[in-house]
């Protein structure tokens, strides 16, 4: 038989699945690869997804629900019966599950949450009281601890009745009668010492944690500091919640990354995946910043109208007008994504103002000299004679300079206002140095052609 | 005593380092927070750095240096005798002293290494073999592995005598004896297991893993997308090199979203930590694309030259170029932006780039709408009369819809043609948009207002 290929093969499941042929849609599904599957489960109806849901079981659903966007697998999730959805979330690690049923309405939450058994539901409802972007929010419920006062060998026959969900386990907490953080011990030194030691002590009292209130790239940072695998988190009386894990870590960094990619790019960020989001929602992410740097940038034809009769007697200035002030937004944009993310990563914090401002000042100064010469070439060329390719040049120096310094300040002004310094977006900048940059251009003009 | 602040606390111990007051100075750095000593400790000078090594230890330098950017750490190595040095790296885990020593210049990596223990220096120099961009450049060398035939007794006196070598372990590795990976268990599984069995018989066949060479972007990607907390990394016959660990998916992450974020800015990403990066550093990584953004600017010149006469009729068509071009430009860069994101993430695809299009078409034409009504209402306050003010929101809405579809494939075939996706930056759609937006102003004015 030849080899079909993935197009094919999924072309023959979709229809396996619209006419209910179990056993072909497990053996194409389970040769389907995953990212496949991710890919056209959203797409699927809900008698599809049904057949789906029969011929492959919960487990290997929930398999691939967890990679999906919270928001794609709650849309999902209400497709399935709700005793179908209950077992798919039963399968999922907590807190990914306690992400999807965030983002179900009422009362489809609640049917699907009774349907549940009641541990899972529990664990949940707890962590659904946390905001997804803190670290309680972020935590799974999921861990093992051990008492104090347990013998070592009770403490290995515990785990072993503890079986699978245990199974990830190298860091044992240890807590007190009121579930209260004592300290931490690991497996292994659990197996190399004597059976009656008690776990007290076996046990490191400095532990590393985090509060489940405390902000998620709070959280993450503490972790990846630390050096550990996974940190405990805590409710303001130290009872411990449940534990960040680096995998939380990883998806906090990228998603703040996403978040400020997206604000540098002039937009807000967008809550869902791009393919899946909504065309309305792109357009409401977008519109907004759009208009309002439309309205900033609508002061440079004040500007324009202001200098008309130097315009009108020298029609060949206009022609520098797109190169001079869009080199001074190129600068700008480079200045500010490097001030940003060096923020963001916590190379550069407010103190470092000056050092940045001095730093910039050079940096700029330099790169004003290269487009200056570069700019006197260009106007020299097209041919404007030296008086205009003077201008030109100077003005490219002096816009240059100055939307270098502009940018060297402004993603820290914005932080210390308590801004998200991101928004220090390459349009924006773009857009303040335009206006000024029109009026060292003709200020410029009027000094050396004596207009 | 009352409490000092955290920079009186610094002027102190940067005193008593240069006065060699080695007392105080251990007294004052183990209360300065490690983040200020990180700021602090590259700029001593070599005696005040040797003061800091006899007060405060190997090992505690060691810590400080692994947070540091090798570039800086490697800097300040070579300020140290090689012995002092040899010292702190056999303290550091071994990728991250690898990655300082590949920053060292010969004869310096050699006097290092050669001051450090035999098997220390040779897990870093085959560390060194691998690119730092490759699992095999980012993996750690020490991990534990276990042989098949051992029993499981026999695994457990093996571990013991491993002692703190063996301190992080939860997954065991199991190799044979020309050390290829055979498979892997769990410290779980070994303690919780008959003493007489075989490894062997507890050991699961099927192993995720990396090869050395592979990129470290798809290696991090691998073993998020598997669930464990450590993959091992083979050579091309399966002999197993190390284990690349949550630690590193984190670093890389950051990494690849810094230099997506650079880049998108517009400029070259740096190598080294902005505060510590040369002025020189700074200038090199933006000036080539300033210049070559300048470069392809230019051309409006000559649009708006072979407009002159337009121009110069009508002045006022000359004060909405920079809000014109200004509008398509933000969309543009919007538009990149989000699908640059998104191309990271692995959300975007070559074959999504039709669904791509239609969604970018559909919401640029609604942006385009929205900036169109903008515009007419701008022109209008302005007072330049219904035939200008038709003109400028023409021009505003083509402009917009014009940018929206170009920055909507140009990621996609950048990355067909073996490019970044992310040079696709917001200054370089902007430089395309320019030029062509003024063509579509003029040309619509020309028809308009019959020119």
């Amino acid at each position: 038989m030849k080899q079909l290929s993935v197009d094919e093969v999924r072309g023959r499941l979709e229809d396996a699945l619209a006419s209910g042929r179990d056993a072909e849609v497990s053996r194409l599904a389970a040769e389907l690869p995953s990212t496949e599957i991710e890919r056209l489960i959203p797409e699927l109806d809900a008698r599809s997804l049904g057949v789906l849901f029969r011929a492959m079981g919960d487990e290997w659903l929930a398999g691939i629900v967890s990679e999906l966007d919270p928001g794609v697998a709650a849309r999902l999730l209400v497709r399935l019966t709700d005793v179908q959805a209950a077992d798919v979330l039963e399968e999922m690690p907590p807190d990914e599950a306690a992400d999807v049923v965030g983002e179900l309405r009422e009362p489809d939450r609640e049917d699907v949450l009774r349907e549940m058994e009641h541990e899972e539901a529990a664990d949940i409802r707890e962590l659904l009281e946390y905001p997804p972007e803190t670290a309680g929010g972020r935590m799974t419920p999921e861990f093992t601890a051990l008492r104090e006062s347990m013998s070592v060998d009770e403490a290995l026959q515990f785990l072993r009745k503890a079986g699978e969900a245990a199974d990830a386990v190298f860091y044992l907490y240890v807590t007190d009668v009121a579930g209260r953080l004592a300290g931490v011990t690991t497996l292994r030194d659990l197996v190399l010492s004597p059976g009656t030691r008690t776990v007290g002590e076996i046990t490191k009292r400095e532990v590393v944690s985090v509060q489940a209130a405390d902000d998620q790239e709070h959280a993450a940072r503490t972790l990846r500091e630390s050096g550990y695998l996974t940190l405990p988190v805590l409710a303001p009386d130290r009872r411990m919640l449940g534990i960040l894990t680096a995998d939380d870590v990883a998806e906090v960094i990228e998603e703040e990354a996403s978040e400020d990619i997206e604000r540098l790019g002039g937009s807000q960020p967008l809550e869902e995946p791009y393919l899946t989001a909504s065309v309305w929602h792109l357009f409401r992410k977008r519109i907004l910043w759009l208009l309002a740097l439309f309205a900033a940038h609508a002061y440079t034809g004040n500007v324009l109208k202001f200098y008309e009769g130097e315009m009108a007697t020298v029609v060949a200035l206009g022609f520098f007008i797109p190169l001079l002030i869009g080199s001074g937004g190129n600068t700008g944009t480079q200045v500010v994504t490097t001030l940003v993310r060096a923020i963001a990563v916590g190379e550069v914090q407010m103190r470092d103002i000056f050092r940045v401002f001095t730093r910039e000042l050079v940096v700029g100064s330099l790169l004003a000299g290269s487009i200056g010469v570069a700019a006197f070439v260009r106007a020299w060329t097209l041919g404007v004679g030296p008086g205009i390719a003077e201008v030109v040049a100077l003005t490219a120096f002096c816009i240059v300079a100055w939307s270098a310094v502009v940018a060297s300040v402004l993603p820290l002004v914005l932080k210390r206002v308590g801004l998200d310094p991101a928004v220090a977006s390459g349009p924006f900048i773009a857009t303040i140095v335009d206006g000024t940059g029109l009026i060292i251009y003709f200020s410029i003009a009027k000094v050396v052609l004596g207009l």
